[in-house]
């Protein structure tokens, strides 16, 4: 998988990917992150990028030249299944949408900044909108290295051990029951006897009930 | 506002709060964050944070007592309104959340990683779950950084423009209307007559009927 990131600030991005699962995905040749400077691309003086928005009012809105130069250039290079632009105002991400866009080849992600990007490149070159939640970020930086770490650890071979991911909050519809590990007593607290018993219908039955109970407090309407 | 992080991937947080907004909210005094290595803590040998869990199952779980010991450590330096555990299970971060949590002076943030954390540290010491959306992340350390985010650019005197975040999506219940910046005609594709018109009471006008009309049709249940 090929991921092509368009920002104005680059350098929010580099620990995100350079760690951990996300490291481990690029070292096994699985993933491919490229983070392009939008400055880089702007036919404007001093690298500008934005501007005041039309109709006034607060906040710079980013320029749909710069984006429509960087999207030709990148979309003359190799076929993109998806364009996506991350936006407060998007469709909310969920599993279902990690799940479908870990089938992807490439894909390009536009962070958005300031009050966003010009609604035309949204009308001519986005092929889908992202929130990753109902609440407003300095800017889509974050949002995108969300979605990068939720798809791209479900990429085969990414994660060390390859059923951990089946069995993750959602990907069966509930929410993960609770977990314990050593010490069984810790300061009294004890962990529930049903998980030292040793029978694992016992066991999966009680994690089940948990993840069914937990689910329906916490998200009544996933069980709909 | 002081942001006590606890985590066993400290690298993957140093770009996220060293730049753009979260670097002016530090350079300004108006936040401090401390992002503490769990594994710094533990009195497990080479750095044990993690175990197997009771009851069998794919996935480590992350112990009880190094937590324990660095949170009884922080409690004792300063009074904490908030101890969150970031999970995927907890209840879904929104606008309001991040309002209220920007009039806290002192917070812990826990980052799960692998399965999650003991479920004791769940029961006795966390005071709020937050999930920052329906999809799981490889860990919690960027759901913190957009929770840090979310909160961080909240505080007065961390934007710019004071009266840029009271028009973002959400703050009015409504997500935000469609932006244009110059060119008024790029490649054909010209911006709405309205916004030329010079008339604030028409484009005000336009802007909330866009509102609402994007509001109904991507979040329904918002309107409500």
């Amino acid at each position: 998988m090929r991921i092509d990131i368009i920002t104005v600030v680059p350098e929010l991005l580099v620990s995100p990917f350079g760690h951990s699962m996300m490291k481990r995905a690029k070292d096994r040749g699985l993933l491919e992150i490229h983070t392009h400077n939008l400055r880089d691309h702007t036919p404007y003086k001093q690298g500008q990028v934005d501007d005041y928005q039309f109709g006034g009012g607060a906040g710079m809105v980013m320029m749909p030249e710069p984006l429509a130069i960087l999207l030709d250039k990148l979309m003359a290079e190799r076929t993109y299944e998806e364009v996506i632009y991350m936006t407060p105002d998007g469709p909310l991400f969920d599993q279902r949408t990690a799940n479908m866009l870990s089938l992807r080849e490439n894909m390009i992600i536009i962070c958005g900044h300031y009050k966003g990007i010009d609604e035309r490149i949204r009308q001519h070159y986005v092929t889908r909108e992202i929130s990753i939640g109902d609440y407003v970020l300095s800017g889509g930086e974050l949002a995108a290295a969300v979605v990068v770490d939720a798809v791209g650890r479900l990429l085969p071979g990414v994660l060390n051990d390859e059923t951990s991911a089946l069995f993750d909050s959602f990907q069966d519809g509930l929410l993960a029951p609770p977990v314990y590990t050593r010490p069984a007593n810790f300061r009294g607290w004890e962990v529930p006897e049903v998980l030292l018993c040793g029978d694992p219908k016992k066991i999966d039955d009680w994690r089940y009930e948990q993840s069914v109970k937990r689910t329906k407090e916490r998200r009544p309407g996933m069980t709909e």
